[in-house]
């Protein structure tokens, strides 16, 4: 008599969490070394030493204030610092109205969607995607309404999104820096986007919200990356530090609802209530401080830089097919069989785990989390070098 | 043609935000020193010395390791020293399976109930209760029934909760010691409910789950508090350290499946779905590792008790009615009229600042937070006196 649609979730074999759950016992079998796990995607570049520094000088403050409850939005005062970065970086209206701190943009994206649809709705996501944006639809009672990314560009299709909006639409999801991908959306593509969803709007007489997921904004390798509501206002930008500043463990990100927005007050205030209803009280307090000093530290991107270029050069001497990342730390690469899963299966066998497309929403590639060990890397390549072989034999 | 239930969620006024909110205006117009303030239930004994000590030694570890992601339901060892710790302690079966590690008890809450019940369910509280349980039974689509409890002992009527029970029942929520009342429930409280759920269960033919709300289980004057899942197997236990350690803002508790329960392994599959769709990805991290030093850290009750006799002897001099408090840090107060609502709004022109116990489900009473300094304790009882003076004006 409990609840069978969470019993299932809870039961669902994640393909990432498996393959990181055979990764963990296969290394205690064969030696952590001869293991080549491009499963996860946790930084393996450390945290800077301002957010160490900052804690520590932290634990000096009188700790009934420093641990207590802040507003559920967040300390206003952290909410300035990161108001002000926002408006001044990307020249967009932001004060601390704007702005709702969340545990991260796992959390900001389960209360916005919460908040921006009702149950029935449709709420459209570019594929491949990132898996859970569809557990967060089906917990909104929404249905879930895929469209294709260009092939190889793995752009938006706007043609496509406008093809597949209807009246039932109130969303459409976008993830730039792309996981799995890796693709950065371009002005182009946001701005042909933008045009898209302002006609719908105006032929179906409803809003349509753009929900930018951007945990990987920070990650790039040269590309632009434009500033969503700047392009089409009725954005909502779940951002996370997660990534940025290598925390994914501590939960601490933000939604921020630009005035840009007609009826930025009413989301705002939507936004409040699905955080109410979903078992939010504030986000963790330590880090909301800690943020407020570190909101403008760059991102070591350095490390990711190198791995991809070890990585992209060993597999393309080898004939790999894959998208050039332009964001990111994940790289998209052609299964050598339509089966994504057999291909992975079969990587497995070289000690390569490589998490297969499927779970993205599509067949026939995988993805490989370059945020590991450089080493690995190299050490890998061989590897690859049989895989591919074992397919031409 | 965002969802309205969330907008009148975020735009709903709480009362005791609201009146904390006044609090601070006031409190800046006439001085911090002349506003009573009562309305609030954060914690005014600082953090035990170990959690400060912990968090500067963990800053001392490698950052990538420290502040990535655990897995959904916390870190192995750190779940392995809570389970420890309540076997030895309760002597029930624990093991980290048991485990599911909560951004506090908020989310505990809202992840167990969507975890237990389906739409159109029933979920039993007892009134005067903790009113964001309204809002996250309503969010998983079921009827909240409030059964009273008995006047003046605060225990609750297994009884009416028998009365109660239909085949939609599937959950009762209890919270002991109790927000807002200050009842422990008493182990005959308990195994009378217990009697009743059991009862009704075979008679039904389904379960009924006993949720166990427990922040304020450390917070007690010297009364039992009796571990719930030994006089009831199908209970899950919804815990958080925000009042135990002084740590509201970190977010950080757990929920408790035992195995003594039948269908434990499909209960924590459920909960760690729930989990999954209400945006969770795991508790923050550096909070779950101090957990794991300070799971036997006393609570330091000694403030909260001196701070409830000076409160409540000056009260009783002052002929107030109210129910003599066995934990946590609230006095239930019989309001001077019918109108729980126009009593507070009296008190304020006093500067005492109390919450009307209406939006706890019941009229007639309000609730004062003493977790405050002793100091306005002490200087309030003079507004209390005119308070009184003028009902008998």
């Amino acid at each position: 008599m409990i609840n069978q649609a969470m019993y299932a979730l809870g039961d669902e074999p994640s393909a990432i969490r498996e393959l990181f759950a055979y990764g963990l016992a296969r290394k205690a079998e064969v030696g952590a070394d001869n293991v080549f796990d491009y499963s996860i995607g946790n930084p393996s570049v450390p945290a800077p030493a301002i957010v160490r520094d900052t804690i520590i000088e932290l634990m000096d403050e009188d700790p009934v204030a420093l641990h207590g409850y802040t507003p559920a939005a967040g300390d206003p005062a952290v909410k300035q610092v990161i108001a002000d970065y926002i408006a001044e970086r990307y020249g967009v209206p932001a004060t601390p109205g704007n702005l709702y701190l969340t545990a991260g943009a796992a959390a900001g994206l389960a209360i916005t969607i919460s908040a921006l649809t009702v149950p029935g709705d449709e709420v459209i996501v570019i594929s491949p995607y990132f898996p859970e944006y569809k557990t967060w639809i089906d917990m909104a009672g929404c249905a879930i309404v895929e469209v294709p990314a260009h092939v190889p560009s793995f752009q938006i299709d706007a043609d496509a999104v406008a093809a597949a909006i209807t009246e039932r639409t109130s969303a459409v999801i976008i993830n730039s820096p792309n996981n799995p991908v890796g693709a950065v959306y371009t002005r182009e593509t946001l701005e042909a986007l933008a045009r898209v969803l302002t006609a719908k709007e105006e032929e179906l007489g409803r809003p349509i919200y753009l929900i930018s997921d951007e945990p990987y904004r920070e990650i790039t390798y040269g590309a632009e990356v434009p500033y969503v509501p700047c392009l089409y206002p009725r954005t909502v930008v779940c951002y996370s530090y997660s990534k940025a500043l290598s925390l994914p463990g501590e939960r601490i990100g933000y939604i921020y609802v630009s005035d840009l927005m007609p009826d930025a007050a009413e989301v705002s205030c939507a936004v409040a209530g699905a955080g109410r209803a979903l078992g939010y009280i504030c986000a963790p307090v330590l880090l909301q401080r800690v943020i407020a000093k570190c909101v403008a530290e760059p991102s070591d991107v350095a490390a990711y830089a190198e791995n991809r270029r070890i990585l992209t050069e060993g597999l393309s001497a080898l004939g790999y097919e894959y998208v050039e990342p332009d964001g990111a730390f994940y790289l998209w690469v052609k299964a050598l069989e339509d089966d994504a899963q057999a291909f992975s299966d079969r990587a497995k066998e070289f000690e390569l785990l490589l998490v297969p497309s499927d779970s993205f929403g599509v067949g026939g590639w995988v993805r490989l989390s370059y945020c590991i060990a450089r080493d690995t890397i190299e050490r890998s390549m061989p590897a690859f070098a049989q895989l591919m072989e074992s397919y031409r034999g």
